[in-house]
């Protein structure tokens, strides 16, 4: 596994998040089942654990979801965001109250699940090029309201970052150069715009194109469902000069082809909108760890 | 396709997740390309159209985010929530500033993306056990956060929902039977925590524990990874009195021998933790609708 | 006294309100009084005292207004939600920052006398019913942004909760029935909607109406404004089919007398729509506990 | 009735409120029992009538919950606040969609009600105290997060508005005079503490107390628990030169003697927190207004 | 100096104030650059030093900045809010980890900064009228959403403050009178709407109007913008019989003839509409206190 | 004046904040003075005029407060972001109720003078390095809360935006050298940590450091309180390669010649946290516009 290179996530940065996932689950009425059926002193262990192997992301927020329903609830161990596990692998041991570890059970398992199956579908991506100078990288297609968990979390699966937001980087797409009236008008307002700590990028769907905009001074093309050959040429012509995207109909299946082209990055929109949950589950003894 | 039955969803139940989804991506600069690249009094006309078929949801929640960047930003046409649709269909139309338009794109084409893929996904099995009796429900592996919109698009796929969180049903399990000492401590307690409104649901792994289930007399048993001879025993041995479902381990490829055994339901978890985004893309035209 | 049996209340349930509450209080400028007169390092301690008899509810919200201003306040004593207490007993003792303590005061006792009132009135609808079978219910008449706490207080005095919104149980009342246009629509219709944990409830005003609605197979029926005479005609016709509820102008007066038609449940709307705050008040003495 | 002059309401000023009560009734699952059988597109009107005497407050809070719901629904007409209304009087008219109407029901007449019964019983105070010169007082015994509303609904029952928190005016307790060591060093500290808009008001138990009081020069005194002989004396003493407010035990069987003291103030706790709502009942016709 | 009486300020006053300052900083991302260059284990200890001699304001509330970002980071020691401090003074000093320490940096200085300016400026305007009974007050010309902070850093400053907003005290100024048709009219009004804790204040241009003002009985006069002369004149009208504050263009340079009128107060907009903040540096050690 | 080049700014970025302002301005009681003194239908035109010249900024958030009050005060004329005004110029013209534009009309004033504030002497900034190729840039020393639009005001002053928090540029600074053991470490591991559309930007004290820089290959050198001379060493040292901005020490009256020193950017703190605001007026006319 290669070394993780993780910005350091706050908790201010999901506990409403958090917060309001554990109140639509107790809803008005709070957890019947676990109150009725759990004496309201027994104290136990629960031990997440895997059912299937993958990458590991959102220990953390699994964690502050306990505590966030019950102080009390304390860590025993955790397995390290972006580590790789097998089946059966402990990804987080807590110990407390079992009435308020069984209560936020299936929120820290959503979450664990949710960021652990980016995580994983991001290494996979990040596998399938290695020995290639490709970088995985994530897009704005992003479940709402969980763009800095899930973008955190492709990063856990050794991907990296595209933009964040509208805000923080300039991408000049189709439609933009249509509402524009053509590529040249497009990036000099889009420069004229932004400070200098912005970078534009500009998305070229023919060669002709990619000239216009390596003429133009972009920092950045995205080479838009360009055919293999494509790729090829327009990374020949950029020669290194400004940093080349592949993007568009990305698969397990093709992105070793498309990365062998020589493009900078490639990024995939699936990482974070088509995902399958990593497969985890409580285990409960009743004993204290 | 078979009429369907929603529920009316208000916006006061997703104009806070809109909100925090617009606010995400705009973060504290705003749409730099637009504000760049487009012309501040330029109209135009937006067509959701689909890349792929499927099974619609959440097109009024799509309509509100755009209303909620811009209130000049009309309707022009709209699919209805629950429609099957082909490729090159439209979802949305709408018309009015450009500008506006694409700064809400991808918030907008995200809430219709992953709705829109839970609707189609739910299509799929409830196509897959057409002819059985039975019926597909949710659980309560959602997004954090979006619970409502994912039940709702289960909905739109023509599947029912199972209990909305913690409080609205009992659903005693495996960990709730060791902590209670066993199963009739559990029922006897969970009957008398509720009120009469709430259901009681019980997990059984085994035939025998049914047998207790059923002298106990629960609402419902959900049939925990059974084998098919187990379904079919276990759907004899309930005749009728309560309901049965099964569940664990449901995929498109076993679903109708499980619904075949004559369970009332079958759960399924991917409905909402793996789901792929259905295709959707945003063409502009530089005109009023 | 009966044996309670409370589902427990986590703070993410009362906190927002919590906070609304003492922020409301304290405004702008915070407690002038308390920062004037009180000495910032006095420390003192609280006893939070009855000054009448009823029944005990909200300790832990009281105690959760107190650390919300000041974690350095600790809890020294408490009843237990759901107890019957005397004239001057002791509801709460803390000790801490005097200042704190006068500055939380009113809140804390707001949440006490409110709760402690709705749980006290519950109580004696409870008692008035001893022998009969009949359970006392609660409404959706609550206080905006109370329901959670309003609900538990019910349950603190031994009543128990209807539905706790309008998704969580149906409840056909003569408006629908006039939209619907006749019970059978509204019933069929009804079912079709919800899920398999949902119970289905009809308001009868008439025994003809409680014939059809016993054909239509309903979970439950509310009887509407019912003489007792009718009341227990009902109750014959149900012979324990269904559940029965009577309902409407209810009062300590008339509720033994109804409870002894042999109705399953009586709902009171003035458990929380019409009550008497539980008088409580804080003693202060300037020495820690 | 009197004239009434009441401070112009904002809805930013309660709209929180609405949303927050709408979304606890809606729960995750929306209003199923009208979804079911309430047609899309039926339009109606909806008349909220008393069912008992009363004054009327919160038509405009009311009104917001439908609106809040569903901008399409109209107001027809609707009752002053502040005015006198016998039974099955028109509170409130609306027409619009059926569905959204039946939706919003309970939550606004849950505000109506406890509103209109807090202007209600305000009105009867002030009624019982007629000819005599004491105005009728609210407290900060207020239900937690409703304040504005609440001390809203006393104004309109002709009552008076005593502070509306710990920040906008000085009242010196048993408890602050404890904790500071008599009343010159509370007053004196008090008057250091606040600006020249804040007034200082001291509790007085004895009379001794009272001529203490006279001579530090605080703007007011609460006579707290005095007989009716020394509240004559306690008014003799101060002489019109501050404001005296008599306080404890005020019922509506001896408001009118206290009244007759001479006090200029007669505050009542019970007011907001013993309240009985008004009786309010939503009818429904099958058609546009 | 003089000693400072200080109103307590609670966390929860500005709890959600610091968590959007830090949320606003941190946006989707974190803090890349403490992330990518500071060892996540390294703990350091941080001093917030002055670069400019002034007057200290919001330490608890600079060090809750630290503590809502990271729990572990510790107060080592601060300084007093209200003293005088000079260059290279520490006004706090923290440890704990030091990546931690960084990313709440920037967040932490803008609160010491900007409040801190405010009570240096308020502080100058206070020496330059010593000698004479003047009080220095702010105004409602406070930052959008920081008017208890500023409110509070006022009176650090030794300054006292006016109302905290529209409802704690009448204002009425020529606007109003126009509206009201006069001042008669108006300040009856204003007497009848308000309870006994709300004070009346009127704003006059001319001594006429000064005479009318004290024939009709307020509480205080805003004197607007008069010469010295008049202000002169106006203090020996008034007489001592109610307040007399002075308003309108008043500078370091002028203050102290103004008050040499004998006026009781002096309000001074740019007390927080022109503050110059505070210059304060955060100084590291790579140890721990 | 130069053409303005401003991003457009969406109500949704701003409508909290505008809500905060107005609840905290209004309290719990709302405006009693316009209340008392304003009759309820009375209606006018105020016009907000200047009482100096400078920079407009803000008018689209003022005119928001007047309708997030009331939705029926319309907008009759507005100036333009960005715009030179003189003196006694209009900057909006609202007509409307005349309660709800008093009520309103602090907070709109306080947004428009902070705002234009910034605006005017960012302008002035801009407009003393004319002729050089310098831009102004600002910082992150903003009010908490309210970056976005200090930022954007900024803007309208002719400046250009530097970072907008932690996560949309990496700056290195000395504590992030001291912690990281130098230069070459920091920036490698920032590279290694960031996507490719963040900047990588060092702080740089000396020219040594500044050669280590440009060996590195960092986007843009932070050029710290270094001397004129220093400055232009280090832009000769640079040639063009990349982004020089100095930083530190700038007034009014030294930026004309740090601009001669051929620095690409300027950054200026005092932008934002020493602002005096644009002083703003409202005149009222008690007639419709």
């Amino acid at each position: 596994m290669t070394q993780h290179n993780l910005p350091t996530l706050y908790p201010i940065q999901y506990r409403d998040l958090i917060d309001r996932a554990l109140i639509e689950d107790l809803g008005r009425g709070g957890d019947l089942t676990s109150s009725a059926t759990v004496p309201p002193d027994l104290v136990g262990t629960a031990r997440l654990v895997t059912r299937e192997s993958g990458i590991v992301a959102g220990t953390q927020v699994a964690m502050a979801v306990f505590r966030a329903l019950d102080q009390e609830v304390v860590r025993v161990s955790s397995a390290q965001d972006g580590a790789s596990v097998g089946v059966a692998d402990e990804l987080l041991v807590v110990t407390g109250s079992v009435r308020s570890i069984l209560a936020a059970e299936r929120t820290a398992l959503n979450f664990l699940g949710r960021l652990g199956g980016i995580a994983t579908l991001t290494g996979r991506f990040v596998a399938a090029v290695a020995g290639h100078g490709a970088v995985i990288v994530c897009t704005r297609k992003t479940t709402p309201g969980l763009r800095t968990l899930e973008k955190y979390a492709v990063r856990c699966g050794d991907g990296a970052n595209h933009r964040f937001g509208l805000d923080d980087a300039v991408l000049i797409k189709d439609n933009h150069l249509l509402a524009a009236g053509g590529v040249r008008n497009a990036v000099e307002r889009a420069r004229a715009m932004v400070g200098h700590t912005v970078t534009v990028e500009l998305e070229v769907d023919t060669l002709e194109q990619l000239e216009e905009a390596l003429a133009l001074g972009v920092d950045a093309v995205l080479l838009d469902n360009m055919s293999l050959e494509e790729l090829r040429r327009a990374v020949e012509m950029v020669a290194g000069r400004i940093v080349t995207e592949a993007s568009g109909g990305v698969t397990l299946d093709n992105v070793a082809e498309i990365a062998a082209t020589g493009v900078d990055l490639i990024s995939v929109g699936a990482l974070t909108h088509s995902v399958r949950s990593l497969d985890v589950s409580l285990e409960l003894e009743l004993a204290p760890a």
